[in-house]
């Protein structure tokens, strides 16, 4: 997805976030907006907008020296998702299609995301998950697709929302399917890394693999080759959230994108509307 | 008041807004954009975020050759008010202290503001002026000083807005105080114009004067020779909306200032909350 001037709004806001959480110094705050702002005079607007994030981060980092501006966002967020394990498994066992309720709770978990919004309620993003339609639901190609194959391989997002997925994995799992689960290869906004991955045990459900990924997203050219060789190997993907949709919503793979539409750009790409829970597989599936 | 970082992203939501009501060329949306970026490098950061509003609304014009991009907005809210006046007039006439619910009808206008704000409800405005107290009301020093006064500078702040004025400048003129209505002096933004004032009827409660200011606010050493004269001369001046405090809050005059905070930047000013509506007579003056 490329770039659209929406997006520049959005990076001043994100920036701005993002270095008052690196550094409370406001000298250092103004001169990474400025530089933002330098930055876009060579930006390719044909680039997805994770690009200018990945550039975004990456020199937050270089100019506070803070490599992980969210550590502390994140951890809450994962204790605060894997207390709620429990009552989540029970919303999917007390479904009929275990397997389309725990799509749904996956999505709802899709809120946390401190790249796209800087303040959400999860409860609420629970409450329309649940009981609203989803806007795109490819639900037939989804299970058709899934009868094809015995594993999966589950692109994450974010700390905390993680524990969400967790429940969906469960399911894949009760259905025989092995599920590789791919996190960021750096912090970079709350998105997944290993260790977040560890805290929610993912790798008691899922084998954790390590994209490589540098940006908030999956950028396949900044990704490690094991990963990218997974990519292209794989015959069932689940890629979650805004950024993965933003960076592989082009690419010519198995490729199901389960997201929540938070940004206005992301919702106009797919014909929803803001808030609203997608299930969309690829273009080239359909 | 001096601009924030919070302002930066609030400079480009901006300009995509007027960009777009501009002209419909993508490419000159984009070099807009760009060009602001690049203004924001050598942008003094002492100066209020009026300053940059000039900067970014002069640029879209000679960009764009459009020289009132809000013109149909403005035209749009100058109608729907003119046609509330006698709902207006009604909510003061029912009031013991008409003065005190005057003000609060003026303030519930102040809603009508495409700078700080891209969507709003109006009859949520009204409903929260009259049922809400004020968050700051130097209402007593307000009628000291009113009583010392035959005349008012009542600076102006949009389009539409300008007849919940008037319900205030009738009241005014029923205390037999003469009022001055100061305008900018050309179109930008939604901020209200000779033309506006006449569309609804200032000139038959007022004396419309013109400032000359070219920003969406009263930078003085940008407004004309007359009006300075005037400002400095006045014994009693209301200035409305957040444009004309942010560039008038430094000033030592006998202001007071009537506004709805829309942002969080100037509600941190304040010491209020976002929504909040403020009667702040100037600092020097309490």
């Amino acid at each position: 997805m490329r770039t659209h001037l929406e997006c520049i709004p959005c990076f001043f806001r994100q920036t701005l976030h993002a270095a008052r959480l690196a550094t409370h110094d406001e000298e250092k705050q103004k001169a990474i907006l400025l530089k933002v702002a330098r930055e876009l005079q060579n930006f390719s607007f044909d680039s997805t907008p994770v690009e200018m994030g990945r550039i975004i981060h990456r020199y937050i980092k270089e100019v506070t020296g803070n490599v992980d501006p969210y550590r502390k966002l994140k951890m809450e967020y994962n204790e605060l998702a894997f207390n709620m394990l429990h009552q989540l498994r029970e919303i999917v066992d007390e479904a009929d299609d275990k397997l389309e309720r725990a799509l749904r709770v996956a999505v709802a978990g899709n809120i946390i995301d401190f790249g796209a919004l800087t303040e959400f309620n999860l409860e609420d993003s629970i409450h329309h998950a649940l009981n609203f339609d989803f806007a795109i639901f490819d639900y037939e190609l989804f299970k058709v697709k899934l009868n094809d194959t015995d594993t999966v391989l589950y692109i994450g997002d974010n700390a905390g929302e993680i524990c969400f997925d967790r429940v969906l994995i469960e399911v894949l799992n009760s259905m025989g399917k092995k599920v590789k689960f791919a996190v960021r290869g750096i912090p970079i906004i709350n998105d997944v890394t290993v260790e977040d991955a560890e805290h929610c045990g993912i790798h008691e459900v899922a084998d954790v693999i390590n994209s490589g990924s540098d940006a908030p997203g999956t950028i396949l050219k900044y990704c490690n080759d094991e990963f990218v060789r997974e990519f292209f190997s794989s015959k069932f993907i689940i890629a979650k959230g805004m950024g993965n949709y933003e960076t592989l919503s082009d690419e010519k793979a198995p490729i199901f994108f389960l997201l929540k539409a938070k940004c206005p750009v992301v919702a106009k790409e797919l014909s929803v509307s803001v808030g609203d829970i997608v299930l969309e597989a690829a273009r080239w599936l359909r």
